[in-house]
C-alpha cells in the first residue's frame, strides 16, 4: 500500500484525540498524570515466523507492549506504530489484526511513521505504548524473604512456536504463541502489592534471574511448581525436561512478581520460589537440586 | 555488541530520570503539561547510505525527530531508541554520535529496545522524541492571504546526498546531508506566530503542497525566492533547473510556515509564496509560470 492508502486505512481504527487524525507530523497528548512508556521492535525471522499471518503479527506487536504496561499496573493510553509498507494484502491483514487488539483493549492509535524497506530485508515493526495511573513496581524491588509468583501459564508459547514451525500440536498452544493476551487486569490488581514485577518475555528462568540481579538477591525456584497448562502437558509431558523446556522458552507474557511471604495475591497466581540474601539462581524439584540449563532463555546478541 | 554491553555504553550518555537507569522494562515520566510525541524510522539504503559513518547516522536519526519537535515549537524532553545490535565498531561509533547530539541539544535518553536482525537485512533504526511546552501550530492552519515562509536553506542536503554517493562537491553540503541541525530555537520563536508549521523533510514543493492540502487552500510559490546557500549555488548553479532540483530534494529540515501577510518573522526567514482560496500548487519565477516537475519530492510507496 502507499503511505496515503495506509494512513486512510489506519483512520478507520480507534484513534486518540492526540493523533490529530494522523494528519500532522506529531501527536499532542495532555496527560492526566505520570506516564509509563515502553517500546518493542519485532523482526521477521527473529520474533515471528515469516509465515505467521499478518493479523497475528499485528496482535503480537501490540500485545508484547501492552504486557509491559500490565507489569507496571498501567492503564493503556495509546500506541504509536512504525510500519514498513509492503505487500497490499499483508498490509490490509495487518491493519485488521491491529484493529482487533486495539479495540479489545480500548487502546487507540496516537501516531507513528511509515517507511519502505529495501527488497529482501526482513520486516521490522516497532510499537511504542503509553500507559497511565501506574503503581509501576520496578524490576529491582524484590526483598529477601519475598515469595516469587507467576500469574499466567509458562511454556505454551514456546510449544506454539514449534507448532508454527511445523510440529504437530494443539491449536491452543499455537494461539498462545501468535496471540498472547497481555494480563492488564491482573497487573492492575497486582501492582499495588508487588515489591517487584515484570512480564516474562525471554524465558521464565532468565527473567527471574534478571529480577534477582536487579534486586541484588538470590532466587530459588521450584521447577515442579511452575504452572503448565493441560494442553502443554499433553503436548510435551510434565517431567523435568518438559518443565525445563517451558521455563526457558520465550513469549509467555505471564507476570512475574515478588510479594511479601504469606501474602495471598488478589488474582490467580502460582508461588514458584523465593528470594534470599546472596546472588544467583538455583533450581530444585521434589527430587532435589536441578542443574541449571546452559541457556536460561533468549538474549539478543550481535 | 551484546545487549548488556550496549546498555552499559548507553548509560554513559545523558539519561532522563524517567529512564530508571535503563534497568527497567519501561520509562516512568511525570510530564509538567501537554506533550508532543513524534517518531521516525530510518533505513539503511533508503534514508541513509550504507557507507555513511555510524556517528552521522545516529546524529541524523535524532535530528530528524527533533526537527519535528522544532516545527511545533517544543522543548525536547527526551528520546527513546529502538536499535539493531550489530557490528561492535559500528555500535560504538553510533553511541558516540548519539552522545554528541543528545548533549548538544540537552535531550536525554528515556528508554528503548535492542534487537537482532537476520543476516543480510538492512539496518532499521527508530527513534521517538518527546517534547513539551509547545504551541504546536498544525499543518492545517494556513489561511487564505497568509504568506508562506521558510527558515533555513533548501537543497544543501540533496546535493550532499549526491556527494555522499560519490559526486565531487563542498564538504558543507555533505555535512548538511549527514548532520542536519534541527531548528529548535527558531521553532520556539516561530510557533507562537505561525498559523501552520512543519519541517521540510521530503522536498519543499511536496511539503508545501501537503500544507496546502491540509489547510484546504491553494499555494503559489516563487521559485526565484527559494533560499539557496552560496555553496549550493557554487555546486549546482542557481538557474531554474538548479532551483527545481533544490525544491524537490529531501532532508532539508528547514521550517516551513504560514504567517499573516505583512508580519515579519522573529527569526531570519525567506518569504517564498502565499496561500489563496482554491487548491493545488503553482510555481512561478521572474520569467513567468514554471511547469510543475513530475515529482515534487519523496513519497514512501510499497
Amino acid at each position: 500500500m502507499t503511505e496515503s492508502d495506509f494512513l486512510a486505512a489506519l483512520r478507520t481504527l480507534p484513534l486518540h484525540a492526540a493523533a490529530r487524525g494522523l494528519r500532522d507530523d506529531v501527536a499532542l497528548l495532555s496527560p492526566a498524570g505520570p506516564l509509563v512508556l515502553t517500546t518493542d521492535t519485532v523482526v521477521e525471522g527473529v520474533h515471528y515466523v515469516a509465515t505467521d499471518p499478518a493479523e497475528d503479527v499485528a496482535w503480537k506487536l501490540v500485545a508484547v507492549n501492552l504486557s509491559d504496561l500490565a507489569a507496571k499496573g498501567a492503564v493503556p493510553v495509546g500506541v504509536m506504530l512504525n510500519y514498513p509498507l509492503g505487500d497490499d494484502a499483508w498490509d490490509r491483514a495487518f491493519i485488521e489484526g491491529l484493529g482487533e487488539i486495539l479495540t479489545r483493549f480500548g487502546c487507540p492509535l496516537i501516531g507513528g511513521d511509515t517507511f519502505s524497506l529495501p527488497a529482501g530485508s526482513a520486516h521490522v515493526l516497532t510499537l511504542t505504548a503509553i500507559g497511565e495511573d501506574a503503581p509501576a513496581p520496578p524490576r529491582s524491588g524484590a526483598q529477601a524473604g519475598d515469595s516469587l509468583w507467576v500469574a499466567g501459564m509458562i511454556g505454551d508459547a514456546g510449544a506454539g512456536l514449534a507448532i508454527a514451525q511445523g510440529a504437530f500440536g494443539p491449536t491452543s498452544l499455537l494461539a498462545a504463541y501468535r496471540r498472547p493476551v497481555p494480563l492488564l487486569a491482573e497487573g492492575r490488581l497486582l501492582a499495588p502489592i508487588a515489591h517487584a514485577m515484570m512480564d516474562v518475555s525471554d524465558g521464565l528462568l532468565l527473567d527471574a534471574a534478571r529480577m534477582a540481579v536487579a534486586s541484588g538477591l538470590a532466587v530459588s525456584i521450584d521447577l515442579a511448581a511452575i504452572p503448565l497448562s493441560t494442553d502443554y502437558c499433553a503436548y510435551a509431558g510434565e517431567d523435568r525436561a518438559a518443565r525445563l523446556a517451558a521455563a526457558t522458552a520465550g513469549d509467555d507474557y505471564a507476570l512475574l512478581f515478588a510479594a511479601p511471604a504469606g501474602l495471598q495475591p488478589p488474582v490467580p497466581a502460582t508461588r514458584i520460589g523465593s528470594f534470599a540474601a546472596g546472588s544467583g539462581i538455583s533450581l530444585h524439584d521434589g527430587a532435589g537440586t536441578v542443574p541449571l540449563p546452559a541457556r536460561l532463555g533468549f538474549e539478543h546478541t550481535a
